[in-house]
C-alpha cells in the first residue's frame, strides 16, 4: 500500500491548467496515486490579503508568456489569449468537489480548463460547466442540482478550511507525505518525493 | 558566433543562490554563453511596491523549505537558517558591478553565496564581501575604494534601468534573444532556448 499525493487546486488558477493536464501521466508513470483535492483559493487570498498577481502587471503579462511557452514545452495546446479575469468560479469548484467525492474529479477538471485554454469558454460561467460535466459521462441537470446544496457548499468550505490549516497559499499544490510543495513546476518533485518513499518502504 | 544569455541578479535575493551555483554548469553543457548582470532588485520592488514575501509568512516559510530541498536535488550543500533578512545590499551589488567589468564576476558572486548559505555570514556586509573579493583572486582594498566611487554606483543604476527597460521584477531573471525568463527554475528553459537558436542558427 502506498500513499496517494493529495493535489490540492482551484479551477481558476491560470498556471494549474499545466498541472491538471500534466498530473496523472507523470504519476501514472512513477506508479503514484492522486487524490484531486479542489479547494476555493480566492478565500485564502482574501484572508491573506494576496492575489493573482492583481496589482503586479509586469508579473501578470510575464505569467501569460510563460504559460505560452510552457504549454509548447510540455506539447500541450492553448489558444491565448483566454477569457481573464473570471467571475464567480463558487460553482465549478463546488462541482469539482461532488465530482472527486463521486471519482470523475480529473476529467471534470481537464474538460474545464481544455474548454478555457483551447476552446476559450471562460471557466466557472456556462456553458463551460455543463459541458464539462458531460465530458466526463454526468448528467449536468442532475450534477448541478446537487452542487448547488448546503452540503455541498459546506464539503468546499470545509476543503478550503482544511488547506489553510496545512498552510497552502496557492494553486496547484501538492502534498506527499506531509512535504507541501507549490506551483506547476514542482509536479514532478511531489511525485518523485512520494515514489522514493515508496520505494524505500515497499508495501 | 552565438548570442550570450544575460544573467540577471542581485545579490541577497535567496532563491538566487540556486541559479548562481548552477548556472555554469548548465550553460557550459549547453555550449552557451553568459553574461553575468548584476542590477539592484531592492530598487525596482520598492518603486512596484512589491517585495522579498514581505507580508506573506506562509510564502516566506515555504521558500526556505523548498531552497532545502531544490539543493539537495541538486547537490547543493547549505546550512539553513541563514541569516536573513540582510542589511544593506547596495555596496555588495556595486561590487559585483565592477567584477562584471573586470571579468571575476561569477567567481565573486558565486563565493559570496556559498559563504551566505554554507559559512552563514550575511551577503553585503563584512567579512563576506572582502573574504569573496579574495577568492574571486582580487584585492579586496583596491576593489573597496574603487567600488565606493559615484562612477560605479552610476553603473549599478544604469543596469537597474536597463533591467526594468524590459520588464524585469525580480531575481534571478533570464534573457535569451529577447525572451525573458524568471526564477532559478527556469534556468534549463532559459539555456535551452539560446542553444535552441543557435543549432538553428550555426555560425
Amino acid at each position: 500500500m502506498t500513499a496517494p499525493v493529495d493535489f490540492w487546486f482551484s479551477i481558476g488558477s491560470p498556471y494549474t491548467f499545466l498541472a491538471v493536464m500534466r498530473l496523472p501521466e507523470v504519476a501514472e508513470r512513477a506508479g503514484v496515486d492522486v487524490r484531486w483535492r479542489p479547494f476555493d483559493l480566492r478565500a485564502i487570498q482574501a484572508e491573506a490579503n494576496d492575489g493573482p498577481f492583481a496589482d503586479k502587471p509586469l508579473k501578470a503579462a510575464y505569467m501569460w508568456r510563460d504559460i505560452e511557452r510552457r504549454a509548447a514545452k510540455f506539447g500541450l495546446p492553448v489558444r491565448l489569449p483566454i477569457p481573464y479575469p473570471l467571475a464567480d468560479l463558487a460553482l465549478a469548484n463546488r462541482v469539482a468537489v461532488l465530482a472527486a467525492k463521486e471519482g470523475w474529479c480529473s476529467a471534470y477538471t481537464i474538460a474545464t480548463y481544455r474548454r478555457w485554454f483551447v476552446d476559450r469558454e471562460p471557466a466557472g460561467s456556462e456553458p463551460n460547466i455543463s459541458r464539462s460535466i458531460e465530458e466526463a459521462g454526468q448528467d449536468p441537470v442532475r450534477v448541478l442540482k446537487q452542487a448547488s446544496t448546503g452540503a455541498v457548499a459546506e464539503a468546499l468550505n470545509a476543503a478550503t478550511s482544511e488547506a489553510k490549516k496545512i498552510d497552502i497559499f496557492g494553486s496547484p499544490s501538492f502534498v506527499a507525505d506531509g512535504e507541501l510543495f507549490w506551483g506547476h513546476d514542482r509536479l514532478e518533485d511531489a511525485i518523485e518525493w512520494q515514489h522514493n518513499l515508496d520505494q524505500g518502504n515497499p508495501g
